[in-house]
């Protein structure tokens, strides 16, 4: 159709080749290219590598200006990396070649504090370009950010927020349990822990969102990660835990503001955690409990809230934005 | 301090008086005037009218135009009815003397399609003005729409919308409980209901703001109202209802697609109320359910909503804005 809208993706893993049937299924979105310069990926048909079972007459290309020679591409769907020092000279080409830039990077949620520098120039080139850049993911990005955020807009008073997001990895794909350090030693959860290769990115950028909007100024974070340790034999699909060894993570990220702890994001996630939901706690006037008692999976919610934003991110002011800036992306028919 | 924003309250009623103390405690408002025309009102302290137990020193004066007149008002909070109608030359004016407008107003908070020629003129003079206008509260505004569309966005797919809200009406104002009906006897309820005086305005503009958003075009929309009947004698501290007399009244607003009933906001308010809850269930992929087992209360949520958004509206694009096209309203501490 005329006004649909081109998208490309960069980044076929795990997130990408679950996203790619999500882009296909909305008719106002039309899927014109993707991108990645991995071997075993480039020259491959996208519909075979995202498992659909049939070919879509799209090749996936090494080199991101390739699609932008085909035509107009308005939105470039980035899932490629975690860190936004890494992500963010792709994110300089995109805007470059003319593309709106949605992407998976954890970093890129918030980074006004965090990476300030690097904020502030992916803000500045995407004004110079005329287009808008958004972080969004279910984690950071919506269900330990913007949720809480947003239910605080009921509230005369607001002392502290806590978010509580439990998961049993078990239902997620494996690069997030291999993430988590399921079927790790202690040995091994602390070596990884000590690389910075395990923990799960995303708690200091929420709660600096968080604070940013409710006006607090945090002087201390903290983010500390331990394992959960495996009681008994707990199995996935692809991995496989004994007792003693870690089935997944316990990340505890906490802000003080004035030496008082006011954000508590309590992320766990394992192979059989016993106790899953997502829960907001709003400590205020009045207090709040909103809650997801099977709480959400994490990757069917990323890829809707990365597909549902494209349309959003058409209609932002140029610059760097965040999902306490935008009004509220939603699902929709179109 | 010198930024300030200064706000007016129009509208003195229960809602108004509730309002006062939330605009008070926020550090970066300042309060400089207060309208009402009602000769019980017009003439006496705010802090006295507002119940405070001091004077603020905040004449209480007939004419709009007077605390203009004064110095510079930023935002203006009305909260005088429900009808646009009625609510519609007094925004006029407001807009006119240059400030932004927050309204209470029910049939403000969605009007584009129930009153799609007022919707566009107040548009078009907010625009010229170059200032915003919204129209909120919990309900329309929040709790039945815009947390719905909100949670959508970590949806694959949305076929249909339900949201439960049950209060028991006795912590709320007086004027409310009247309205739903409380100790009239059934006769009674159906000459208001037939009078069209006592249904709870906001459930048509709730699902038009949900479908405008969720890209469905409404067929049909349905709005009945019928009296919980009281099976034994339940009191509040102003009204006693006795069995056989209507405790309060359920509401229940459908919206149907291709025949198809998509959106359901069963709204119910009675003096004891059993099963309070406000509950949020998305059938979709994933299906969702969330929910405030308490319930959240009205009167409070209305007016942390007025106050919070007052930052927003501010700095929101002029011309008339919904809660579905603003950046979330949070509490702030400042």
């Amino acid at each position: 159709m005329s006004d649909s809208i081109t998208v490309i993706q960069v980044g076929l893993g795990a997130l990408g080749r679950r996203l790619t049937p999500f882009l296909l299924e909305r008719p106002s979105l039309q899927l014109v290219g993707a991108v990645d310069p991995h071997p075993d990926l480039a020259g491959r048909d996208l519909g075979e590598v995202a498992g659909l079972g049939r070919h879509l007459g799209l090749e996936i290309v090494p080199d991101l200006w390739e699609p932008f020679s085909a035509g107009q591409v308005d939105v470039a769907l980035q899932t490629t990396v975690s860190s936004l020092s890494a992500a963010a000279l792709q994110i300089q080409d995109l805007l470059h070649c003319g593309a709106h830039v949605v992407s998976s990077c954890e970093e890129l949620s918030y980074p006004w504090q965090t990476e300030p520098y690097l904020a502030a120039e992916i803000d500045r080139q995407a004004r110079a370009a005329g287009r808008a850049v958004l972080g969004v993911g279910v984690n950071p990005g919506f269900l330990m950010d913007f949720l809480p955020l947003a239910l605080t807009a009921i509230c005369r008073q607001v002392r502290k927020v806590t978010v509580l997001r439990y998961q049993d990895a078990r239902a997620r794909r494996l690069p997030f349990q291999r993430k988590i350090g399921a079927g790790l030693s202690p040995e091994q959860f602390d070596a990884r822990k000590a690389d910075g290769s395990l923990r799960h990115v995303g708690l200091i950028e929420s709660m600096h969102m968080i604070a940013s909007r409710l006006g607090w100024t945090l002087d201390r974070t903290q983010d500390t990660v331990e394992p959960i340790i495996a009681e008994q034999r707990v199995a996935s699909d692809d991995i496989t835990v004994e007792p003693g060894q870690a089935a997944g993570v316990r990340q505890l990220g906490l802000g003080f503001v004035s030496g008082e702890e006011k954000i508590r994001l309590d992320f766990r996630a394992s192979l059989g955690e016993p106790d899953v939901q997502d829960t907001v706690i709003i400590d205020g006037d009045p207090p709040l409990r909103f809650t997801v008692p099977d709480g959400v999976n994490g990757d069917i919610a990323t890829c809707a809230l990365l597909t549902n934003a494209i349309p959003s991110i058409i209609d932002a002011e140029p610059g760097l934005r965040t999902m306490a800036d935008l009004p509220p992306i939603t699902w929709s028919a179109e």
